[in-house]
């Protein structure tokens, strides 16, 4: 309590009271305006909401002490399609609530490649970071009202997207980052004030962008090796992620190697001319039946399409069943009544008009298979690539983290009967979910994280896998199912 | 120069570029917006614009390197009654311009304490802080029009006032200032972005406001240290200086003692019945002729009034003249004509009816003389107080520094005259002008002036006048002319 031999000043009392955590908060002005107010208020007793961000320690606010107001916080996983988030009381690290929505810069084009050229016009950049910004406002009014907290609580944002997304979202010229050679405006956009970007935050909110390591490698990805925790083990892991990209780190606690590349569109829905977003109807497995198979759809309702992890499980059937060849071609004779022409070329008959939930049958036609396969045979070669690149085998890898949507859906036995994924142990695979939210969740909870995601992006060694010309060699061999070197796939081959 | 071997961001690039200053500076949004255009325009060179500022470095803005542009800063000395602000070059360190105004607040109340209540009043704070705000930020605009610069090139603004004055700007309610225990919402209000003030600087510009030492004592003062420079001396020097209150530091490179005390309203123009502020045709030297004395005014225009220091001047003739006696009453029969009534009491004429310029006698009254003699007798009390707290004499100090309007235009032989400072060998006194200013200036010019700002905060001992008892004892000594112990002005009593 002051007094005429303590008379030093409000402000200075409070933050002397906090010099237990090191060095000297900056205080912003706003909070000049009330503390006088809120300590006598308080009989000089408060909680303080304190962010360290930036190398440099922040008195965002003063709550009551007896008071039941909380600091939250908010983790964003920025994707290119989905964006997902999720509100946690920073204190307790209990989830209140989660929202999920379209990215809506979808409405300037769905990928990525679009906006960036739609944010080189006038007002382009600017357009593409409000709709995101309105949208994630939104999406922090949605997690609020569920959570049934005010917006006023909400602390700290943190956004963990890839190279582009991260740069759309902060309104920047990207079109550097798509030109060789390659340049984004930052790789360590760090900090800033919320309100920048945001309305539906405390005023005085920070927004925490994760750090990129180039133009394919985001920080999405650091975000999830953060969670995945690879980067703290003493045993060498793999963590994939299959977005647009997939993107593949590879490493321990000593050393981290990552790289990126196009798995392409069959891997994610809404690109494909088939492949649907998985929803209410859509065919997300197939199973064997003798010669034959049967479908199972999300929700149990009648099929609408086929989204990505059901066209794996799909084409692991038919390979299994011989209705595709080694090349992924159909075979007219063991397709029997599945089989059809389309537009000129093969197609199977998936769904039969009359069981169809659409009115029609549902194909897939050998150019979405062949898309299948050098998808596959992309992935595989990324994960051969890398882990040739360091010299260590796959039977070495201690775990394999596989995240995002086609980690959460997809079923082992299928990527690696098609030869997508290595013939390993299948309780190698850890299914880790969003990890780029995950990550950014654990971000809010503390500059440990933000150091940490620092580190792993100081630590990563980046391989370019566009430059590299042995790629292509084993890219061919990949091609085949599972490979063009049985060995690799002992336990599909028993089959 | 980017390229796929080197292939990092452009803000990573230039923050590399700058490696060499240590840490890596913060960035604000705004340049990440358009780093990468100009880095392009200018052949990735660029000239930077740093501020270290509350422990953290931050890139402000670049510069074409081959442009003309420059990095400006400006200095505010912010007076209860004047502003005093002054316009540099960072890198030259070349005075571009300067202009004085008056504070705008005077409009709400000439003294600081009605300022302080109407603070405390809905909305007064906000209104306090507007009209000064408008005041510095036309002063902006008007050093800028004066020296042929934008206003866009303004970076940083050091603000240099007493405690209140200082939360009066900041828009901070200030009442606890003026209750017991006197206790201001900040001593260490430190750097802002100036938009939150000011709307005549960059976008980016910061400002920085000196730090206090309590309610009493105020940055302007720590300002006038740091350029005085007592406190990198060996030896002991004093530094005084005088506004609307006397505010003196005592002190070496090993320790200082500060104080400061109301020295009344006789030596600032505008409060006083008679003092006017120094401005053309004010007196400001008064000189014996016999056993009458001859006035002086500014710009030798006829007389319009007398101002602090010519008040002091004429003190010192009118005791030298025995027209007034040693407890400062007017002498009827050595006043001869120039002793008059006014409203039933005694009064001077100064300059009669005939060459005055108001049409009027100019006339000082018993009562202003009484005042004078009362701020005189503060005034020598507060330095004896000091000196005698750590055990020294002034016979031992090395200099007075004499800072301020008092310090620039008074007359060190009539203010020993009347016993106002020690009788010591004149070229003991230095006059330093405006240190406020000076100090608010050097303050631009990097953080390692704000660190020392920072050391002279944290190493003076503040002594509470108001509370010590002997005070009072010393100051019925004091209120004779020279001094009840003529000891002590031997040079006054041979005269």
């Amino acid at each position: 309590m002051p007094s005429l031999s303590d008379n030093s000043a409000d402000m200075d009392r409070l933050l002397r009271a906090l010099s237990g955590t090191g060095t000297r908060p900056a205080v912003d002005y706003s909070l000049f305006q009330r503390v006088s107010r809120l300590l006598r208020q308080w009989d000089f007793s408060a909680r303080c909401v304190l962010f360290q961000g930036g190398g440099q320690l922040e008195l965002l606010d003063i709550l009551d002490p007896r008071g039941e107001s909380r600091a939250l916080g908010v983790a964003v996983d920025l994707g290119t399609t989905r964006i997902v988030m999720r509100l946690v009381d920073l204190e307790s690290r209990e989830t209140l609530s989660e929202t999920v929505m379209d990215n809506p810069q979808i409405s300037l084009g769905s990928d990525i490649l679009t906006r960036i050229h739609h944010a080189a016009t006038d007002e382009g950049a600017e357009e593409l970071k409000t709709l995101v910004c309105r949208g994630v406002d939104d999406g922090l009014e949605t997690l609020c009202l569920q959570a049934g907290v005010s917006v006023q609580e909400v602390y700290i944002v943190a956004i963990s997207g890839n190279t582009a997304m991260t740069h759309l979202f902060m309104g920047l010229p990207a079109e550097h980052i798509i030109r060789e050679p390659y340049i984004p405006v930052t790789n360590t956009p760090g900090t800033h004030r919320a309100s920048l970007f945001l309305e539906h935050t405390n005023p005085e909110g920070r927004v925490f962008f994760f750090p990129n390591i180039g133009s394919y490698f985001g920080g999405d990805l650091i975000s999830g090796i953060l969670f995945s925790g690879i980067h703290r083990q003493k045993e060498t892991s793999l963590l994939v992620d299959v977005g647009t990209n997939a993107e593949v780190v590879l490493g321990n606690r000593d050393w981290l190697v990552g790289c990126a590349g196009a798995a392409g569109p069959a891997l994610e829905g809404g690109v494909s001319s088939m492949g649907m977003t998985a929803g209410d109807g859509v065919i997300d497995r197939v199973r064997r039946d003798g010669d034959d198979f049967t479908v199972g759809t999300i929700g149990h309702l009648p099929p609408l399409g086929v989204c990505g992890s059901g066209f794996i499980d799909l084409a692991a059937v038919l390979f299994l069943t011989g209705m595709i060849d080694a090349k992924g071609k159909l075979v007219e004779s063991a397709c029997k009544g599945r089989y059809t022409m389309e537009h000129g070329l093969p197609a199977l008959i998936v769904v039969p008009e009359e069981t169809s939930g659409t009115g029609g049958a549902i194909t897939v036609s050998q150019a979405s298979l062949d898309s299948l396969i050098r998808s596959k045979a992309a992935m595989y070669t990324i994960l051969e690539t890398i882990v040739m690149k360091v010299g260590v085998g796959f039977g070495d890898l201690e775990k394999i983290h596989v995240a995002g949507t086609f980690g959460a859906y997809i079923d082992p036995e299928s990527a690696i009967s098609i030869g997508m994924i290595p013939d390993l142990d299948r309780n190698r695979y850890e299914k880790i979910g969003n990890s780029s939210l995950e990550g950014a969740t654990l971000m809010l909870y503390g500059d440990r994280y933000m150091d940490e995601a620092d580190a792993i992006r100081d630590r990563i060694t980046y391989v370019e896998l566009n430059v590299d010309q042995d790629f292509m060699i084993r890219f061919s061999g990949a091609k085949f199912i599972p490979h063009t070197d049985p060995d690799l796939f002992p336990t599909v081959t028993k089959k």
